[in-house]
């Protein structure tokens, strides 16, 4: 066997991605396959047996371990999805002790923005901040927290929910149900709402109006000069800043590693977001603390595959 | 030697108080003496040490080891005070290395909510509630967390300042200079302004009206049944139940323990904290949690003599 490899598996509703990674995280292999929550869980099971098995035989040797990351709320303990949006027919099926048993090796069960955070510590950091927080800024926002090299997992599997942290009471309607989160302010249907409401308050010139615009097509408008894009980037920014202040005086970081699709457009928020940071008075947490934009776009199936060696 | 006790010294602007207590933290003996900040750190290290001679020539034996608690911004690994209020005079100096010097033996800097936070874990709790939030609700609102049996400390000793969460972004002005913290909405002074806001709102019949009032007289007129004082309870509530929020999102704690002097008035606010926590539609994390009000007023001291034995 010439390298060491865990496998982490990214579950999303659409596509099943497989990743083998070395310790250090370089990946050595990547495979997929179309996921079909439809067909249950024993289909995934199956599926994800069959990938593995694709896995080994190309690199050989056997991976020790195997970690799947799963958008939702995991239960961590019992290796079960509690709720998972993308994945409603496999909750309350009790997944890890089937694939443990199907892969007949250890395997734990993760939520995909703690895996980012595993990823955002243990490779793209080279485990050399022991106190690192991660934003996976999708469609959702999604938070993790490694501190002291331990993954933070909450007495149910629930810690580190930071899109639901509540950064406006009375803010945009978020997914969850609740009213001003995170993530209704700083995921792709945030921005999109603060789009569209800049859209309605005034008579606009921007080459976003009249036009079911794209995140990317807000960011190509700001980067191209346009003033209500770069505003409404201000405002995901003022949303982040909020959160980025009280993670600090929660967790008082070494740093937050903003990860995830909309962390490409990150140099058009980031200065509004360290300009909120940089306004507290109390300065002590905020001196030390380094906001940096995730370099790899995998950090979630690199950090499951070596969370699978770590584990 | 009959007991084995540690010293948890608690360093107000005012007095300077010295606990000992058991492992299990009964108290065995509580001396204080006048701080005097204005005489500098050498005559403070000479107060603790006549302090802990004095506990030690009354219970026999040798406490092996100390641990201070003080309001303010603790530089945990130095042993220094950055930032705290009531001993200005102290900051900067490296006052732990100080009092081992003149004690002769380990001790130990903490921010005073951190050890309440360990008195509410290793107390009032017993150890069997693994994920352990406080707020110490005074004049300002201070936070404190254990995580399997480890004091939240931060990179550079500054987390679970909860009291600095951001909730309401255009709320009151908060004394770290910032506005809508949750202890400029929940602490004493923003039960003050909000009661005084609601005051201005309207003609009132209040019993509050004209006075110059203590929480202690909103709380005993809300007990009267005066209906202002009873919604200013309720708005503190409403900043404590969006706190909560956050901090269940984040840690996924197994209990979150009100302390300090305005937790005697939880009857008159809790129903709205759990209201709000109710109100979330992600239940996960909430089914769990268990809000309590703490039990013994002196957490922060005999938090702090227990800490002294486990550091």
């Amino acid at each position: 066997m010439k390298n060491r490899y865990g496998i982490g598996v990214d579950a999303g509703g659409t596509f099943l991605k497989a990743t083998a990674a070395t310790p250090e995280g370089k990946v050595l292999c990547s495979l997929s396959t179309p996921t079909r929550p439809d067909l249950g869980p024993k289909a995934f099971v199956a599926s994800t047996a069959e990938l593995v098995e694709r896995i080994e035989k190309r690199l050989g040797g056997r991976s020790p371990g195997l970690c799947v990351a799963v958008a939702g709320d995991v239960d961590v303990q019992r290796g079960v999805l509690r709720r998972s949006p993308n994945l409603e027919s496999y909750e309350g099926f009790p997944l890890r002790k089937a694939l443990q048993n199907g892969l007949k090796r250890p395997v734990s069960l993760h939520n995909d923005a703690n895996m980012a955070a595993w990823g955002a510590y243990a490779v793209e950091l080279k485990r050399k901040l022991p106190k690192v927080l991660v934003l996976t800024m999708g469609t959702g926002v999604g938070g993790g927290a490694v501190l002291d090299g331990k993954l933070l997992t909450g007495a149910t599997g629930t810690a580190a929910e930071f899109g639901h942290m509540r950064i406006y009471p009375n803010g945009y309607p978020c997914n969850c149900g609740a009213h001003g989160c995170l993530e209704a302010h700083a995921g792709t249907y945030g921005l999109r709402r603060t789009v569209g409401e800049l859209l309605a308050e005034k008579k606009s010139t921007s080459r976003l109006r009249n036009k079911d615009f794209t995140p990317k097509d807000v960011a190509d408008a700001a980067n191209a000069g346009d003033n209500l894009a770069k505003e409404a980037w201000r405002r995901v920014g003022r949303a982040l800043g909020l959160g980025v202040v009280n993670l600090v005086y929660t967790f008082n970081p070494d740093a937050i590693v903003f990860a995830g699709g909309l962390s490409r457009a990150g140099a058009l928020y980031m200065d509004t977001v360290k300009a909120t940071a940089d306004a507290e008075s109390f300065r002590g947490p905020f001196g030390h603390l380094k906001l940096l934009i995730a370099k790899r776009p995998d950090l979630g199936s690199v950090g499951a595959a070596v969370y699978a060696l770590d584990a």
